[in-house]
């Protein structure tokens, strides 16, 4: 594998110093994205996208030749997982996913079974390994899954829900019944993203889009014990052979946990084993930082919509953000992203926009921190 | 007006001891009581049994007539106050509320004016003078209102919504327009509760339904200022003229705020001027109490997806609650209530658990903390 060129989200991850900070979009390849749009109408559907190795690769690498953002991340879908365990995922037009086989009972549940992430998801390794191959080292390539819970979410719901009144019925009548579930998706969660490491992946990060809904108390019980499961069953370092470049060495793969409406148990998530925590944008950065401590690296956390203004909006509203952390001292690490996946509505000039307001401004606050303590 | 019968709510909200923790339940009345859909049903729609005085007490009363509540509340829709300012206000079936004249652009904006509380809203005024003469003062009855920020919400983006987009446009691009409708609407909401209080009600709450929306930052420029401002001009204190039973004397009208998604934000939603503070199901009430200290009492905060459960499975979940806020010391107060309005897929037998479990373990657990007291 060649050497990576940019590697300055890594070193943030992993709270080392930066020249400035490093910033990528979550559904950074996406709908707002004209040529997007033109690889997926090619592929014919979201889901022969998903599992086409080249086009996966193709709009993975799209936002990197308009943005000179700092990291790729894998173009999949949440729910492969599910439907590698048989419970047959479909996309009906202009609704979200649905599974044909909702788990809701006792029988369901026995049936689950951990796939095998080289053979029902061999697509996703090999999207992984196409993408890393086309990268040629130019920034880090990020894998991801959802978090157990979130993926029971739509396993039980059988798709996207208003009131999660299925999931929590089992929740609060049966909850010997989820935590079946969710054991068995932790397992699969753990091998998936240990096969996308094997497959090149250089960071990974769960999304536990729903943990936000649970009550204080049952997320801790029924998301955040499987998160913590999932950490601690990863493969977090990797020996790169010996090449032209290098000698073989030992190369850590970091882990980001990100839990949309989980600001108030932030110090909780950090503490999950994880090297990053992702949060939404109503944490305030500056308290996220003084709460998580040097325990791990923060990611985000632009509201999606200050994307509709103007450059020089977006460009006020990107300072704040980065002032809100403040300039990242030893020890410290701040990733820019959005606090939610980019809407299909961004005109795509907007994100150019941040991207460099990111890049200039962070670049300008480290020049006066260290012209201020150099007085 | 008769004395009340039944002032446990409105001591804890002024955190006076009681003899046990009242509770009352956010959409009470409401489409899980099959009673309910009856008086809707002979109304024609929801909106025509808003209007009606006679047929909006009545399903006030339904559920007090089902359960030991310690509070009714008004019934009546939280977009009265844009339908009063002309915006065309219907419901779609299955769909949510629409308005047929969204607020989007400066003409749009100019044009709106304050409502007449005692004019355009006349008929909410009689809905509360009606069930406070039919209450006879069993409980007391709450008035209410949605925020500015969450009427603002569906005055912009003319509807419901799952990204906000229209709204989050204006704030980033036109905040000078927002602020504009804001201050109309927080002119609005404040004569509109002044008038509910005048015509009776002894509390009101205010519903911040979407202020956990917003970011960092501009919650509390967008969403806190205006119910700030709301509370500062409410009538907090009403002269009851003498009576059989009592002198003249002036009774408080305590002030309840409740933002959904705003438990980071507790200790500044506590120091906007309220008596109580609202929270869902994320918040640990226990911490909640700590961080609002004595300066509020808390109102919350069972996930109404508990009521899902069996009866002992309720009763173990309410327990919870309870035990987590612990004994309201003098200086503390607790009302039980679900975090969001109740569902309606609730089985009523289940309200019923709930409101027996909330009373009955409260009284024990004082009669517990008072013998380990006089040890």
């Amino acid at each position: 594998m060649t050497q990576l060129i940019n590697d300055t989200f890594l070193r943030a991850l992993r709270r080392e110093p930066t020249e400035y900070t490093p910033i990528w979009l979550m559904r950074q390849a996406g709908r707002y994205l004209p040529e997007y749009n033109a690889t997926r109408k090619r592929a014919g559907s979201f889901l022969q996208l998903c599992k086409n190795a080249e086009l996966a690769c193709e709009v993975t690498l799209q936002p990197l030749e308009r943005f000179p953002l700092d990291a790729a991340i894998l173009f999949s879908d949440i729910l492969t997982v599910p439907d590698a365990m048989g419970l047959g995922l479909y996309f009906a037009e202009g609704e979200g996913p649905k599974f044909e086989r909702p788990v809701r009972d006792e029988a369901a549940v026995a049936r689950l079974a951990v796939p095998d992430p080289n053979v029902e998801l061999r697509y996703v390794m090999n999207a992984v390994s196409t993408i890393r191959g086309a990268l040629g080292g130019r920034v880090p390539l990020i894998g991801f899954s959802g978090s157990p819970w979130t993926l029971a979410c739509y396993m039980v719901e059988g798709g996207g829900s208003d009131d999660f009144r299925q999931i929590k019925t089992m929740l609060y009548r049966r909850p010997d019944l989820l935590h079946r579930i969710l054991e068995v998706n932790a397992r699969a969660v753990t091998d998936y993203l240990n096969a996308q490491i094997d497959a090149g992946a250089q960071a990974v990060m769960i999304f536990d889009s729903w943990g936000g809904v649970l009550a204080d108390g049952a997320f801790q019980r029924f998301s955040l014990a499987y998160v913590r499961q999932v950490v601690a069953g990863l493969k977090r370092t990797r020996t790169v052979p010996a090449s032209a470049a290098a000698p073989a060495h030992e190369e850590q793969v970091p882990c980001i946990v990100f839990t949309k409406g989980g600001g108030l148990w932030l110090e909780q998530i950090a503490a999950a084993g994880c090297d990053a925590v992702g949060v939404d944008w109503t944490v305030d950065l500056g308290q996220a930082r003084a709460r998580v401590g040097d325990r791990c690296a923060i990611q985000g956390n632009l509201d999606p919509m200050a994307l509709m203004a103007d450059p020089a909006q977006i460009r006020a509203e990107a300072q704040k953000v980065l002032e809100s952390f403040g300039v990242p001292q030893p020890g410290a690490g701040h990733v820019f992203n959005l606090g939610h996946g980019i809407s299909l509505h961004t005109p795509p000039d907007n994100v150019a926009a941040l991207v460099e307001a990111v890049h200039t401004y962070s670049r300008e606050m480290r020049a006066r921190g260290a012209s201020a303590s150099s007085l």
